[in-house]
């Protein structure tokens, strides 16, 4: 690398305050579940300028999977159990088909994609959920990001797709909320990079009215988020996918959006999707 | 980097000759189907000196879920016929069940690894086999090896873990021999730096004798492999593996050795299996 010959006392203290963009998309499964969305998503994904990290959810193929392998599939409060025998199939449906589709297809976009779970690099540990009212099975809970080997990655000009699966120092694989993931890996990145991220879904952002698809509520702040739950607006699965949001724009990421999957490059503009606010 | 202050015609001959060793191991399939067997191997590889990457066969798994899955295999000459639904299987058992235990369980043994099919920060591009008189289906055959992406990975410490998957430009997998994966990285990599490649499977290596397990033929030549052939010692499976390890040896590959998995810390001194030698 070339030194800097800038005489220090002449950097002006913008420098020290700006550090590079880095935009880190959550895609739910939804999207991945339909082949033409799906499509149209990683096309503007690979158009977006790096660096830039994607983490993709499930979706409804290894519940499909389960079943045809005659898994039973069993839920608790909207959360999977994972069973051993259903361990295999997250492994074998997002860490294989899903993953290694996806990465496939943004390489064919000219996008240089690498498909990674939590084990590989060793980028995200985790610890198999402690069981207190009910036993989760082989589920993770995340206790670090690897922000060393991320950055490795990210420099090499490499854009990685991250699966929902973690591991355990004992080498065990353990199935992870792609939410959580993806905000704990746009944390861990903040302190190098001037963090962007988006929740990509089916819809177009946090709705004042599930049966207006158009009843998108522009900004949340906690205040506004909290009145949101207690009227019952805000409700179900979009509560812990905002406290994840809010927890990593009060950590340090710059931007949070919430937004459909076909306005991932109107959201970079700032013109579309429900943005958290601080204040 | 430092410059290297010694002056040119100073520098000896052996500079030139020497590069730094790279080890790629391919593990067979028979081996990773048992996990006893399977930790054993993994417990040695992760002892090896780096840099080093592994390539993973199949194994019976991917057969087994398909069944399971209700999905016919058809196999013609000893080779699988990959049809749509059966690249899924595969993708799902090579890219996810298979690729990402091993992962985890090298990292549980302090190795860095990262888990690729040839399309991650696309590594290994391919053509999907022509029809000539059998439609192999979803067959990929190799074009390129992207030796400086790999290069990269190694350079970063990380251990490459690769599946029996490839990629075209048009975005689609392709299930590839792993054998001939493993001949074709050496063979890329031999340029930068001296390789030893080594298939580990089942067997002590290359027996002269198939009901004698202890009949190793200690060193084959293309003229004594002709030998064999031709008298039938060698046969089936082992004349594709023979075939891509001669020809990786003649293409700057620094040395080829088959041997048993459990050996594959003995190989390293040359004291087991069967070693390839030009003449």
């Amino acid at each position: 690398m070339a030194p800097n010959l800038t005489p220090y006392n002449q950097i002006p203290e913008i420098t020290f305050l700006m550090s590079l963009p880095l935009t880190v998309v959550k895609i739910g499964g939804n999207i991945i579940d339909n082949p033409e969305a799906s499509g149209a998503f990683l096309h503007a994904f690979a158009k977006l300028p790096a660096p830039k990290i994607l983490v993709h959810g499930g979706g409804k193929i290894a519940t499909q999977t389960a079943a045809k392998l005659q898994i039973e599939t069993q839920m608790v409060d909207g959360r999977r159990i994972t069973d051993r025998a259903m361990l295999d199939v997250v492994t074998m449906v997002y860490g294989g088909l899903v993953n290694k589709n996806l990465v496939a297809q943004l390489q064919a976009n000219q996008c240089n994609a690498i498909g990674l779970t939590g084990a590989d690099g060793g980028i995200i540990r985790s610890i198999k959920r402690p069981i207190k009212d009910i036993d989760y099975g082989f589920v993770g809970d995340i206790v670090e990001v690897n922000a060393v080997q991320m950055k490795s990655l990210l420099r090499n000009s490499l854009i990685p797709v991250i699966a929902p699966l973690t591991y355990n120092s004992e080498g065990l694989l353990l199935n992870t909320n792609a939410d959580t993931m993806a905000s704990a890996i746009a944390v861990a990145l903040a302190t190098d990079y001037t963090v962007n991220l988006v929740y990509c879904f089916e819809k177009k952002g946090v709705l004042s009215n599930p049966n207006d698809d158009d009843s998108v509520i522009p900004t949340l702040t906690r205040v506004t988020y909290a009145e949101h739950k207690a009227s019952g607006v805000i409700y179900q699965g979009m509560i812990p996918k905002l406290d994840n949001a809010f927890k990593a724009l009060e950590s340090g990421v710059g931007r949070v959006t919430i937004c459909h999957a076909n306005d991932l490059l109107a959201m970079k503009e700032g013109q579309t999707g429900t943005i958290l606010r601080l204040n």
